[in-house]
This record gives structure tokens, C-alpha cells and sequence, in this order.
């Protein structure tokens, strides 16, 4: 058969250092790919993705070299296309190129989707090589391959959006728990009480991934937007009837699905929740976060003055009172940090980032917003809304991705005009 | 904005030529590839579709020419990448190669995909391009994107089975009457007859295309392998007890997506359908069809003895006694141009093509199986029973697909070897 | 066994005369019986149920007989519960009569009911039972048992309303074609119009008999009130916009179950469908039927001055110019058929009766608005909107039960009282 | 109106002291009933269930006593009816003393039933009714016409049975954890622990109480028949693969709906429920109950030997080496208690009855199987094993029925027969 030859090719020598179970991976990868398309044999698929699952961790890594090396496409052949099209650029001499180019590795993954559950293995499967990736940087290959396909195959078109309460399957709801890497879910009763009446829960879905959410996000309905984090997460906190809310505050977005790191789906989902949460309530004006400064305390060690670090140096420095200028101090610096400080003309802040990238403006800095001691040591207590205006996502949007224009209220400018670093910049300017 | 400044140079001197409503659509997509992948725009992509869909017939036609044309990679471009790729064939310089040699019209119907009723849209769009094909030769470039793009899509992977009876609703029930394209389905009450208990009715549905079958077969649980088609169609037959039936009968196979044309899911869903109804009815011993052999007749006119094709030139020639030496001179004509008869080392027959490619086994001929008038007029009356063993499905069809063997029983065999042709043929070898 | 001794004291020396099947299945009603309540087996009834429907008509006749016959209160046992009652009439006392008089029928009816399928054959039991009622006039005991506990669990709550459309299972759109008893349905594409997007059709449903339509209603989205049923029903006419509409025309009410004849679902149906239209136009502003009258041409033919009877009795007397006068003088008939004939205080005409009741007013007379042949032999042609004004209802229906006052527009009233009969009326009583 | 007329006649001079909801809600009541049974209003009966649910206790117990006193038949009534039957023991006669004998109250029920959750909320009522029935004897009356309609309406054929599993939704599985009343569900991780693969839960509901339990039962796949209750409860007991079990141990059984009492289900539910086990694992041989014997402490404590009384007093008399007498002691006591103590010719030990009542064999008894405080302090720590034998569940229930004749095994009987008190009574009989 074509696939032995192949295979005596392949591994060459070297057969003799590969196991067992790799080989007879190898050989069945071989097989699904000898068929002709049409007849590509679903049963092939489902013996190969039921021979990787069997590997463990030093055998996944043989067949990923071998994926890696051995089913990039041939320097020779892409060299031979690349030269006939520059000798007659044509429209077929193109495709053949375009074939040459492509790895046989794309089409293999392709042939693997087509068993039962065969979406869901491949995604696993990139999670596995991400993990890799740091001491195997070849596989990056292997990564792209998949990444080119699931990006396509996730595509929002075959999205769908579901909301989730508590009549949702105990199953699901566990995968919350376990998934939330915002503002940790403890327990039933705390997640019970994330999807009372005035709460919302959303989460993409995929259809071969019937029972995993891809990306999620909790909202809270509230009358006037949140300036603490901890009210919204209590759960003995009274149930406020949801129908009188003018605010919808996004307070925790969960990305679930390692394998698909790379591929973002929270622009859409917040769109989507904002359109679909105003039409249930027409009455809400307000669609809002309250989000992390996560990069705040770490550049502030850096770039900050000497005295304000040196009052905020102990654990402890927020109980108590806190001076009145240290803190408005503070806020002129956070105000500085998340409108000023760039890395490649974008925000620094990688919350910011996000959420101005998406077009929400920057609508207020809150002091002492979140007093857990991850919000005191990455964020300095503080936290942000950023607003997503209906009317001005897109255009906010635009002006940021065209010339990285950041929108914010006239309060937060002015704080952040009269930072002190602010000062010495226009001291130096003028 | 950038878009506009793309379709100045896009169109050029020749804007003027170009209908406003095309410009506007091409305008949309421009827009929507500007976006960066993120934050590419359901909105635009939804816009985008509207417009298209707005098109009369010269217009659409504007708009593909426009895709056709411009958006293939540049050759410039092509051409930079591959000689830096031959002056060093490293990945990155691969990647960049790849990357210069897709069209960025996949990457817009990547994008057009992501609004509600995307696919749906795609698939569409294929049709209208496959069927101008013939006077725009161009167009050939889109149809390459797309299939490209709806065979990734539309892997087995991502469809489901499903059963389709009486009780399936009737706007589902209709489009069956309406794509049937081997035994037409007069009305209602033949479809009922055709979903009744011995009989059953399978399709292959996609997550996006929710209402809109793939493609169905139709099976009759019959006892013995039926030797004609006019039984299984007659509506006004006794419905018999399906637990009795020893043989399930695929007598019809329809492809019902013109616009996915060229991706096969015929192989898959026969041997789905036989393990289905394998593990309902485990008395079941054989799947077999009941084919015509669509283009025997129109060989026989070249190819046949003048004294036969003189027996059978009136239309009426079968009615009343056929002489039982044409009998057996037509069949093993027949019998002889399904096994010998070859183009490209392939069968001649389409539909043999098919079920011989598949793995089946053609077990036996039958004489006035069919006789209808196109029975007559294409098949002379006759029909072929291919059968499917599943123990030697995939043997067989490896056997096909590696050396074009086909499998036949001794019967057929021995009549095709009868044939005064296959004497010839041994006389001149002689 | 207890039931065998049973039987033998109920069938007595009449048990030759019994049929041996109709014989087994008494003697399984008396094992059902014989069990407690708590124990009473789904198996016994089931069985009975199998074994009741294999009778044929005569054998049923003698299974009827003998549930009409023994299967009533003894009345030693009734007198005697009486006497003690009327001795000391204490709850106890009143609890033991109670049950003294309650058909022993009831609980196996109600047992009966235990077995899957056991309401639908009930109704079905009903249905035959009434069929035979005119010749076995005995049968009404059973028929009074069946209607008690039917009506009990056909109550409204248990009943969920649901609307029907194209995507309705074919299974299902088959029974309306078979059940509608107003204006026929001529295949699936008269029913395919009356599905479309200007057209409504809601039936209740009964969790017991979930494949079964209970009554259902056709309603068509209309601009203006219809005056003509014809063009209502026109399968071509063109799809007009239901956003546009300001009537929802009720032309068509089914009772689907005759098993449950006498039990009344219009006037809830066509509350519920009211203002459930209500809410999804909420733009309607009228809801009215276009209604026969049925009885009006026979009470003109009894009642009617001759010299009008004169002028109609050719079947073709509509057809060409019908004289004003007499359009004139059979409005005027007719409105004061529908006003002023009565029995036992209520409209004679039936329809009328149904709509008064339910608290619709009586709003237009429509000249030649059922031009069929059925239209013109009941109804002289003439159709009738009784409007359903949702905030007055209530209080007509009031006025009707309480006095039977009828509710009807002025025209209406006018045209009742230009009546020659009228007029003779009160000449009369002046 | 009527119905105030009525009112008025009703309450008479006493209407001062009711209050004025009260009052409101026999308003609402009277109208309800004034209406003609097809036009009874659901408005109403939604109007009047929400004015019932507004009323505190004290209310309520004002409403209780109205219903039980003006809403039963009139004895005038009663006994003109009666004595009419009596003259004249006709059918219509009977009907009219049916009628004359059937409370108000029943049809008022009926009507409340029409509103949108109306069966609910008279389950709700019947549980208060219910529990105040022994502070007001007389209501009495509206519990056995609400039980009367309630044991129609939750007939075995309005039921279905329901798997239970991890899948279910969050808001059932919590009323599993709240309901359990046989051994408590310790939160989440246990109520989980009890729904994998070796574990089994099923549930009747009812189409009127779409998210409520009406009882439920949970069951072990184990290899050979548990004799201890401790291991099936031990959430980090290993899960065992359910294709190897074959036994079915059903170890809790729960009635949920308080208002449904006295309406009995868990005979059908274990005879359904053991049958859809066998269906799905056919090597399943037994299916058995471990069983508490909940009244064996509280009787040894009246009749057993003071001995054994004295060496099982101290709270922890279990713990440590009991000595071998002792456990034979009690045990041979124990068999005799469920053998052959009885109260009118049943059981005494209330699970007994249940059980052997439902047609199951006393299989095993098992030595220190519930060593929880309360299987000590009721069962002396021994539970029994109930074994349901599908071919002769039935045989055993008519035996049981008619003769009160228990199956036993021969190592029970023989356990019985050696108990001392055995030993006196056939000494005293001899």
C-alpha cells in the first residue's frame, strides 16, 4: 500500500527510534490522507483520533516532530511551482503554487474533523502543542495549521449565543464554575446567585462542541453604574428587580477553551449581549464594564515617583484612611497610565487595550473599586468603566484601529492631564 | 477612509462603467476586509450579503467580474515572495509565501460567512457563479475559493443524519417533492406512500442550513432484492411489515445543494444509512440499489451491432413479446459496457462510476426493470442491483481506487464475457 | 378469583348469550376493578383497553349492554344510604350516599384511563358510544360517566394552545385537511395558503393527545373588515403584509374530537387566540368573524312572506341583477331573524347563538358574501361579522347569560326593525 | 348580580366579621361558579387564585371555614332528591341525587383548575388544608373533594417517568437535594455522586408541574444484592462500570408533593422503573430495596425480652465486639417482627407494608447495614432487602391482597421461626 512506502520514507532510519504507537498513528494519518477526498473514510478519522488520544505525553511529542517535520510541504516542490509561476504568472500556474504551498498537515486535520467528535479532539490537540510550544518551538507549524482551520470552522457564523440560568444542565453550570478566571465562582450557592433576576448570563456555543461554552460573560442589571466590585459579587445581596435597571455592567468575561487561545470572540459577544439585553429591556442606557487596571501597579514600580511609592509600599497601605492626596494622586496617575502610556501606539493596559479596541470609551476611574488582594496589587484597589455607547462603538472603533484615538470622558482627561508626569511632559514640550 | 481610496485605485479609469449598487456592494466589501480579523463586523458582513442579494442578473455578473479580477494576489507580490522563499526556503519565508498567494477573496467570504444565513448565502453565490461559468470562464477563480472554503465547511464532520418521515414538517416535506431528481415524487400522497413503515427516508443536514436538506436517499425494506423499479413506486401497494424485510432497496439518491456541486456526500451517507438500518433491523442481509444505467443506450447507438439497434429503434420496441434472443444480446451488450466499457480507465457509466467507486459489488441485471420511457429511452428497459456487503465495502473500493478493479458476480461476468463484442475483442487478441 | 364470581352473579344465566371475547374483557374490567386504588394495574387496563378495541361493532353492542346494565348504583344499596341519611344527615352519612351513587362505570373509566393511550381510547369509546345513542337509548348512562370525567380532564388548564404552520409535521397538517368542517380544504396548496404569512391557525392541544388537534381556529390578517368569504379563501390571491392589517378575520372553527362533543373550547380558544394576535399586532383593531346563518333560509321558508319565497325559490335566483327591493327586504329578514327569532329566550339560529354568547355583538349583514351553493341554500347568501370587542366581552356575555340581551349595531337594529314582520309586531301590539 | 345576592345569603349576618379579602376572594368564587360551564372565565379563575394566594394564615383559615361550610350540598336538597329516588329508583332520578349530593366545592376546584397554573396551586392548598387539619376537623370536607379531583387528575396515565441525571437542569436537581427524605443529599458533590453511570434516578411529573418531582427514586447497579447502605452513600466511592452490575438496588424512594398525600405512586414508579432497567441492562437478575425497618426499635422496646432490653440501651451498645447471641438475639426478633407482627392482619412496620403490599419477597436481613444514628435508634442498625422478582411482583400483591400471605425467603422464615416469642406462642398453642 501507498501509505507503507510513505511511511518507509518518512521515518527513514529513524523508524527504529519511534515507538510503536506513534508509528501506528503515523500509518493510519497515512492512510486517511492516501484516499481521494471524496472517499476519505470516517472510520480512518475516528481510529487515528482514537490513536492519538491513547499517547501519552513523551509519544504525543514523537508524532508532533513528526508532524512537524515531515508534513511541511517539499522545498523542491514548492521551488519547482514558485519557478513556473515566475516564468508565466497564470491563473493555473498560481493554484499549482498555491497547492505546493499548502502543508499536507491542513488537509490531515481536515480529514481527522470528520469523525464524531473530531472538532473537539483538534482543539484539544492545539491546546496540547501550545504547551509545548516553549520547548518546541517547530511545532509552531503544527500550530499555525490549526489555527488557520479552527479560526475558520469558529467563525461567528457558526456561532450561536444561549443564555444560561439555572434551569441550564448542572453539567454546564459546573463548567462555569470551573472555567471563571475573572472573579472566581465559590461554589453552587455563589453561582446561583450569579444568575438570579437581576443577573445575565451569556455564552457562545459551537455546534461540535454541543456542551462546552467557548467564551462567556456575566452581566449584573443595575440602577446606575457599579463603582465596587465587591456589592455585585455578594451573595446574600438582596435580588433587585431587573425590569427598574438602567445599567448593564459586564463585570467578568471568561475565555474557556484553551485551544482556541488566539481567537477572539469577546468583541462579538459583547455586541451581541448589548443588542440583545436592550431589546429585553428598552429602558437600559448604560452598557458598561467594571474592569481591572491589571498593568497598573507593575508600571507604577517602574516609572512612578519615588514618595507615592513609598507610601503604598506596605500590603496594608489602603486600610485605614487613606490620605486624600495620595489618593487623588493615584487616580492622576491610573487616569496618566491608561491614556498615555503606549507600547506600539496602543494602551499598555491590556484590559484597555481590549476594551477600547472595541470601541467603548473610558468613562470612569473608581477608587478603592476592588479591595481583594489581587485588586490591591495589580491594580492599586482602582477600577475602570469603560461604557459601550450603542451609537459610538463603531465609530470609536474605527478611530482607534485608523490612528489609535482613545475615547474618554472629559473627567478622566482631565485626571489624567494633571498627573504629575503629565506636568513634566509639557514642561519639557514647551 | 481606506476602502474608498482601495476601490479608486480598485476600479479605476473604468469606475464610471461600473452600476452604482455594485459599487456600493464592493464599497461593503472593501470595508469588511479592512477590519482586522477580530474586529471584522457582523453588521457589514449582514450589509454586505443585502446588497448582493438586491443584484439583478447584469449586475451580479459586474460584481463577479470585479471579484474575479481583482481580488487575486498580486503578482508582484507572488513573485517577491517566492524568489525571497528560493533564495531562502526557511518557514517564515514560507509562510510569507503562502500568505501571498491566497486570494483575499477567501478571506471576504470568510468574513460574508459570519452573518446570520452566511452559508446559506455562499452556497448560493456558487450556484449563480457555476451557472455562468460556461460564458464566464473567468469566474472559474471564485468557484475555486468557494469550494474551497464549503468542502471545509461542509465536512463530514459537521453534518448530522437524520431520519425523515411522515411526522418531519411539511415545509421540509415539500422541498423533497421539489429536488427528487431520480423518480420523480407526484404530490403528496406518493410522498406519503414513500414514508410509510416499510419504507424509509434519510438526509444529511448542516448546522447552518437548518431547514435545507444536503442530500436524501430513499430505501424500500423489502423480502428479496427487487428486480423493478414501477412496485417500489406504486402508491397504492400494501405497506409491508418491515420486520419481514430481508433486503433494504436504495432506490433514489439526491443531491439537492446545486451550489455544493463536486462535494460528494453520496458515499458517506449510503454506508451511514446501511449501519443505521443494519443495527434497527438486524435481520437485514443485504443493501443493494436499483439503478438505471443511464448511458448504455446512447452507447449502444455508437457502438452496438446494426442489426440490434435496428430491433430496438421503434419506441415501442418492448411492448408486447420481445424475442428472447434480443433479450439475452441486450443484456450481455449491457453487461459488457458496464464492465468493459472504461474512460480513463474508469467506467464508462456515471452511475456505475459511482457505486463501483463506493465498494459496491454489481450483482445482477435486470431486464425491463424499468419501463418508463426514460427507462427505455436511456437504459433500454434494464436496471443493475449493486450491492453493498459492509464486510467488503472498503476492500473493494480499495481495490477500484488503486487498479480500477471491479467487482462483479460470476453471472454478470459470464454474460458480459457472452458478448459478441468481448468475442471480437478474444478473436482479435487471438 | 373474586371477579370470576362476580361475573358469574352479573352475567347470570344470560352468560351463553355473551361472546367469548366480550366475556374476557368484562371479566378484565373486574380485575381492574377488584384491585385498591393504590395497586390497580397499568398492565390490567392496558389489556383491556387492547381487548376492548378488538371488538367488532355487534360485540361492542353487548360490551355497551352490560356496562350500561351492571355496572350502575344498586338501588338497595342507594336507598338504603338515603334512608340513613335522611335518618341523621351528617357529613359521614352524605360521604357514603355519595359514593352509593356513583357508577361503579366512573372508576373503571377512570382506571381505564391508567393505561398509555387510555384518554384517547376513552374518547374514542365516547365517540362510539354516542353514534349508537339513538338505538340504544340504555347507552346515555354511559355517555353521562364518560362526558363527566372527560370534561374534568379536558379542563382549559390542562389544555396548551399552539399555533400551526408550514413547518407544522405533515402528520399533523393531514388532520386538518380531514377535519375541517366549515369551509372545506382542498389539498395542501389551499392549505398551504391558509398557512401563509396573512393567515393564522392556533388549535389546543391536550398532553394525553399529543398528535390530536381538540378544536382549532383559521384566521385570516385582513385590512378592513371581510364582507366576502371567497376571496378569503382564493388560493391565489397574493400574500398580503400581516404588518399592515388592522382585522383578524376568525373565518373557520373546527371541534376535531367528536368524542368530546358537548364540550365547549371555542369561547376560550377564541379569547386566547384574540389576545394573543393582540400582542403580536398589537395594531389590530378589530376581531370578528365572517359567519353563515345557517338557519335563516329554512325559518324563511316556514316564516317568510310568500311573495319573497316566490322570488328565491329558483336555485339561481342570485345569479345576474338581483332587484334592490328584494336584497332590501331579505337583509331586513334576516337581521330580524337574527334579532328577534328565538327559542327558550336565545337566538334560533345557531351561530349566532354561539358568538352572542360568548359576548361578540352582532356588526354587519353582508349581502352575497357566500356565493356557494351551500352559502346560498342556508344562508340566501348572506354572511354575518359578529366582532369580538376584547375591553366589552365580558359584559356582553353577561348581559347575554343574565337577560339574553343581545348586542348589535345600529344598522343591524335598523334593518331588524324595517322588517314587514316587525312592523306587523307592532301594529300588532299597538 | 347573582352572585352578590348569594354572597349576601352566605354570609349573612356574619359578613362583618369577615374580612375583606376573604370577602373579595368568595366574590370572585361566586362568579366563578355563576357562569355556565362553558363560559366559566379563566380570568376568573386566575383572579381568584391570586386573591387566595394574597391571604396570610389567618385569612386563609376564614376562607377554609366558608368553603367547608356553604359550598357542601343543602340537605333539603339531598333529601328531596333522595326521597324522590326512593318513590321512583329511576335513572334520571339517580342523576338528579348524584347531582343533588355532589358539594359545590367540587366544581369550584374544577373551574380554579382552568387558570394558568391552577393544578398547582390546588396541590398547594390541599397541603395547607392538610395542615390544619387537626386544629379544624371540619375542613375535612375540602380535603376529600380536593383528593377526589387531585387522584383523577394524577392518574398513572397523565404521568410520565423522567431520568434524572447530570445533564438535568440546576433548578430540579436542587428540589432532589431539598425533597430526599430517606438518606439526606450533603450538597452538590453528593447529589453528583449519586447521578453517575452506576447510579440511577428516576422521577414522575406531571404536564400541569413541569419542574416539580412528584416522587422520585434512586437506585445502585451493583454486583450482588448491598447489605449495607453506608458504601452505596460514600461519595468517594469508585464508580463502578454499570454494564457488570446485576442487581438494581432501589435505596430511596421520595414523595415530594406534600399536597399529594395519601395519593400513592411508588408502586407503579418501581414496577416501571425496574422494567426500563431490565430494557436497558438485559443481565440485571435482581432488583432489590435496602430497606429500613423504621418500627422494629420502637416495638422491641414494648414486647421484647428485657434482656436483649437491657444490653441495647446504651446509645453505643453497637460499637466495639457485640457478641454473637446478642446479633442472633435481635435478629431473630427482627424477622420475627416483620413476619408476624400485624395490625388488622398487616404489618405493623410501615415499609413492610408498602413493600410486601406491592407484591416484592422479604429476601435478607442484614446485620448492622445502617450504623447511622438513626438506623441504630429505629432499625437496632439491620436493614432488609426487598426483592421485587418481575415474574411473580404480581402473583405475590394478590396473595398479599386477598389473603394478607407474606413471601419470605426460607432463611427469613427460619430467622422468624427460632425468635424466643415464636418459641412461647407455639409452646402456648401446643
Amino acid at each position: 500500500m501507498g501509505a507503507t512506502s510513505f511511511l518507509r520514507r518518512l521515518l527513514g532510519g529513524a523508524a527504529g527510534s519511534i515507538e510503536r504507537k506513534v508509528h501506528e498513528l503515523l500509518s493510519l494519518c497515512e492512510s486517511l490522507l492516501a484516499e481521494s477526498g471524496e472517499y476519505a473514510s470516517t472510520a480512518l478519522a475516528r481510529d487515528a483520533l482514537a490513536a492519538y488520544q491513547e499517547l501519552d505525553d513523551p509519544l504525543r511529542a514523537q508524532f508532533f516532530d513528526a508532524l512537524a517535520q515531515h508534513y511541511s510541504p517539499s522545498p523542491e516542490a514548492v521551488t519547482a511551482a514558485a519557478a513556473a509561476y515566475q516564468g508565466d504568472p497564470s491563473s493555473p500556474n498560481l493554484l499549482r503554487l498555491e497547492s505546493a504551498v499548502e502543508p499536507a498537515r491542513r488537509e490531515l486535520f481536515r480529514r481527522l474533523n470528520m469523525a464524531p467528535g473530531g472538532t473537539a479532539a483538534l482543539v484539544e490537540m492545539r491546546r496540547q502543542v501550545l504547551a509545548g510550544l516553549q520547548a518546541h518551538s517547530e511545532w509552531r507549524l503544527i500550530d499555525i495549521d490549526l489555527m488557520h482551520l479552527l479560526r475558520s470552522w469558529f467563525n461567528r457564523g457558526f456561532l450561536r449565543l444561549e443564555r444560561i440560568d439555572w434551569r441550564s444542565p448542572a453539567s454546564l453550570l459546573e463548567k462555569l464554575i470551573q472555567y471563571e478566571a475573572v472573579h472566581a465562582i465559590e461554589g453552587w450557592r455563589d453561582l446561583r446567585r450569579r444568575l438570579e433576576a437581576d443577573r445575565r448570563c451569556f455564552a457562545f456555543f459551537h455546534p461540535q462542541l454541543p456542551d462546552e461554552p467557548i467564551i462567556f460573560i456575566e452581566v449584573a442589571l443595575t440602577r446606575g453604574m457599579s463603582s465596587q466590585v465587591q456589592p455585585l459579587l455578594d451573595i446574600r445581596s438582596p435580588v433587585a428587580p431587573p425590569q427598574k435597571a438602567d445599567c448593564a455592567m459586564f463585570y467578568s468575561i471568561t475565555n474557556c477553551q484553551e485551544g482556541l487561545r488566539g481567537i477572539s470572540f469577546g468583541n462579538q459577544l459583547i455586541k451581541q449581549v448589548a443588542e440583545d439585553l436592550k431589546r429585553e429591556f428598552p429602558h437600559l442606557r448604560r452598557f458598561a464594564t467594571l474592569s481591572p487596571i491589571p498593568g497598573f501597579r507593575a508600571w507604577l514600580g517602574k516609572a512612578g515617583p519615588r514618595e507615592i511609592l513609598a507610601r503604598i509600599e506596605h500590603p496594608a497601605w489602603h486600610l485605614g484612611d487613606v490620605p486624600e492626596t495620595l489618593s487623588r494622586d493615584l487616580q492622576r496617575l491610573c487616569a496618566y497610565y491608561l491614556l498615555q502610556v503606549k507600547q506600539n501606539g496602543e494602551p499598555l493596559d491590556p484590559v484597555a487595550r481590549f476594551h477600547l479596541g472595541n470601541g467603548a470609551a473610558l468613562e470612569r476611574l473608581n477608587w478603592m473599586a476592588d479591595t481583594s488582594e489581587q485588586g490591591i496589587a495589580r491594580s492599586a484597589g482602582m477600577m475602570v468603566n469603560y461604557v459601550y455607547w450603542l451609537a459610538e462603538v463603531e465609530g470609536n472603533h474605527q478611530r482607534y484601529f485608523h490612528e489609535h484615538a482613545i475615547t474618554a470622558s472629559p473627567l478622566v482627561e482631565k485626571l489624567a492631564s494633571e498627573c504629575p508626569l503629565a506636568m513634566q511632559e509639557k514642561g519639557a514640550a514647551a
